[in-house]
């Protein structure tokens, strides 16, 4: 991937320096670092400008500037993504949306919500949740990204389960294509078929199509209530079976979170006496309704299924307290795993319900064929997990091989490379495992409509060659 | 339009006969008909061949034969679209996908179907239900309409409102484009963000960027108890009021149907006694869960806030007959108000469901004015009106007038010109109140994407020239 010539840097540079003043640029490389690197493993690369945009117009001038001198614009949210979605890898402009940070609206009656995309998904929700509403979608981020970055990469998190991901609240954006026309697509009505649905291609999309300036949420009336149980099982085949009984019983609960004998040895070394020492599986288990009643009848349940099919213990959060408790280990999981191993790999992987056993007994034998430590947890009810490989410095190939061949294995059971982190760059040279030559061939003429100039966010999703052998 | 030579009609016709052998071609003029309209009010136009497709091969061949000879191809479900989506007003080949009728799969722990396009609505369903799942949406002809035409339109119903619409099922689609490529687009799997969502952008295209040859889609537990209310108010005012209160109270109902005094009146005129004398609008609502007890009970809270808000009655039904009798009115309403005049045109706004009392008021007084009948009736809950006029067949331009004013009205309020059943060949002069040049343009170039020779449903969705003045 070639980076601009420092010709063309300098000549765009003066034009954003002229058209947008210095109160929104960072010319300094010694403060670029933020800007060069977001969640992922993958290398940091750093930008030659960093702009960052108040409005629309600003973000029309960046497109204006890079298009008059050939540069590279990668947006950006706040740069929590996992898969290197917002790293410059080809340098140029990171566009920043840090300061777009205003709810404009939310209605109680029509029940949607509108904010530009650099807010915080918990302040979003929190505004939302004072006029008795709900937004649901939870990145386990949500407290530190935005809801741009959310939209970019159609985030999940727990409660998709029961809720669904981003794409199902997002009615409509407001988007600035690299040619620079502000565009609004779909509308704030709870249902709409006048045209190509391009919200929900924007959903997803990676910041591969267009920088999104505002949008327009669904929101559902606030769950009264809400009842949390952990439930624990000798081994990952009774979790298992478990899983798939709870939905066949007719529960759908509001979260249904995995961790594996794995996970829970790593918790268990930083929380000695919180786990029963007989488990070798977790499920938290959390329903939510009406009324505490209601709540609290599911959750039972669905426990009295867990029971039947070999939990050992579920304890039921008496109060707030008490949920907050059982959530934190899960909320913790990722940084209490990378502090057992110097490196970890993280994968957000799919597989329809049905194969989540093979596919935790599969990902295990990846793991001890390539003396790998290997642990699995996730949102086990809509069958996306996240594999995760801890080794030391010296086995860098041998976990390269690993995730291949989970990729692999992945696609071999019909599911997917990502549920919810999205492709980006660390993911995009599997991208052919699961997309032919064809379909990769489509998509990248589809971004060309909305980027004919190939300046957007480019080296992103689509593989630069071939399959990776 | 240009309707292609004979000359290129022929050997267009001849290869397909070489291709495919007699028996799933129609070329008999006596028999095109039933493929030249739909349930639209627009002008039918003939093909100049039928194509009765039975696999993914007989597709490709079509578009192999259209794209030698210059042919068009107009994709056809079973012909209940309401916005002339399938009528082939170049002439040329109507592709049929009714003999496509094949139930593939239905899986009980991954809570997913799959199914050839042709297959009616009803009939998935069934299959759907036999495992104890519950597919949601559902069209007014879910009886006649197929499944691949409930994808290509988006198709509602009275449910959305509590489940979504058609694109909130749709997994993954198998789709020929008009290159002749297979693709699948999507994945069995509750979650994916592999590339672009290219189902959300098949599902409401209109037959438009390919032929959807597969469907998957997610299901749902299907609820145990269903209850259902008949609701009169003395006027629309008291209704419109009733329906925001019953959100803010936290229900979600299943359905939330509507129905006006004109409505009511033409109904009264079919079953006299059947409903209050002093009634001057309806409300059908319905409710459901996992229990009677709980249906009942957000049926009762939902009364009770209908009560509150002026409601004179609350007709419970007591058993399944009774709540048949409930919505037949509502499912012949279409039929009856047909009968009360030479002409009538529907159509299917949605506005954000604080707007509704100004859009009910609105649409009347564009009614009183042009001296035309006007009835409102749909899914009110989610904002998704029928707005329909009824007129003799002297009255055409005071009508087409009144429609145009309709559209305008429903966009100022923040509305959109299609709700559900898309916007095909009756709305695409309309277009442009609600989208920008630019926007239009975008989407041609997407369309150009799939379907670089423009054969494939030609002179749908996009308006022919500007606005309509």
């Amino acid at each position: 991937m070639n980076r601009p010539s420092s010709a063309s840097i300098d000549a765009c540079k003066r034009m954003l320096a002229a058209a947008l003043g210095p109160s929104k640029l960072i010319d300094d490389p010694d403060l670029f670092s933020p800007y060069g690197q977001d969640w992922s493993f993958s290398t940091p690369s750093m930008p030659d400008l960093v702009v960052r945009a108040e409005g629309v117009a600003d973000v029309q001038a960046v497109f204006r500037a890079a298009t008059a001198h050939g540069v590279p614009v990668t947006p950006r949210g706040l740069g929590t993504g996992k898969s290197g979605g917002s790293v410059p890898v080809q340098g140029g402009i990171v566009l920043s949306m840090e300061r777009m940070t205003r709810m404009k609206d939310v209605s109680k009656t029509d029940m949607i919500a509108v904010a530009e995309p650099g807010i915080i998904t918990e302040t979003f929700m929190r505004n939302v949740e004072a006029e008795g509403l709900f937004y649901p979608p939870d990145p386990n981020s949500l407290k530190i990204c935005s809801l741009g970055g959310n939209v970019a990469c159609n985030a999940g998190g727990p409660r998709a389960l029961k809720y669904g991901v981003t794409k199902n609240y997002v009615l409509a954006v407001e988007v600035v294509i690299p040619t620079g026309e502000v565009l609004r697509f779909g509308k704030g009505t709870l249902k709409h078929v006048t045209g190509y649905d391009l919200t929900a291609l924007m959903v997803g999309s990676e910041g591969t199509l267009g920088v999104i300036t505002e949008i327009t949420t669904r929101l559902i009336p606030n769950p009264a209530a809400v009842t949390t149980a952990l439930v624990s099982f000798p081994d990952l085949g009774r979790a298992g079976s478990a899983i798939t009984a709870i939905f066949a019983a007719g529960v759908i609960p509001r979260t249904l979170e995995f961790l594996d004998d794995y996970a829970l040895g790593a918790l268990r070394e930083k929380t000695p006496g919180r786990f029963p020492e007989n488990a070798g599986a977790l499920l938290i288990l959390e329903t939510d309704g009406t009324s505490v009643e209601r709540s609290m009848e599911d959750l039972e349940r669905a426990a009295l299924v867990c029971t039947e099919h070999g939990a050992i213990d579920v304890l039921v959060a008496q109060d707030a307290a008490q949920r907050e408790k059982m959530w934190e280990p899960r909320r913790m999981l990722s940084v209490t795993l990378s502090e057992t191993a110097p490196r970890k790999i993280s994968e957000d992987i799919v597989v329809p319900r049905s194969r989540i056993p093979a596919m935790l007994d599969g990902a295990k034998r990846i793991g001890e064929k390539h003396k790998l430590g290997l642990a699995t947890y996730g949102h086990a009810g809509d069958g996306n997990l996240h594999v995760n490989i801890l080794f030391d410095e010296d086995a860098q190939e041998r976990a390269d091989q690993a995730v291949h061949e989970i990729m692999s294995l992945t696609v071999s059971l019909g599911g997917t490379i990502s549920g919810e982190h999205g492709v980006g760059l660390t993911k995009r040279e599997f991208l052919s495992l699961e997309h032919s030559e064809p379909l990769i061939a489509l998509q990248k003429n589809v971004k060309k409509v909305f980027d004919p100039a190939g300046i957007l966010n480019p080296g992103k999703i689509f593989p630069s060659r071939g399959v990776r052998e």
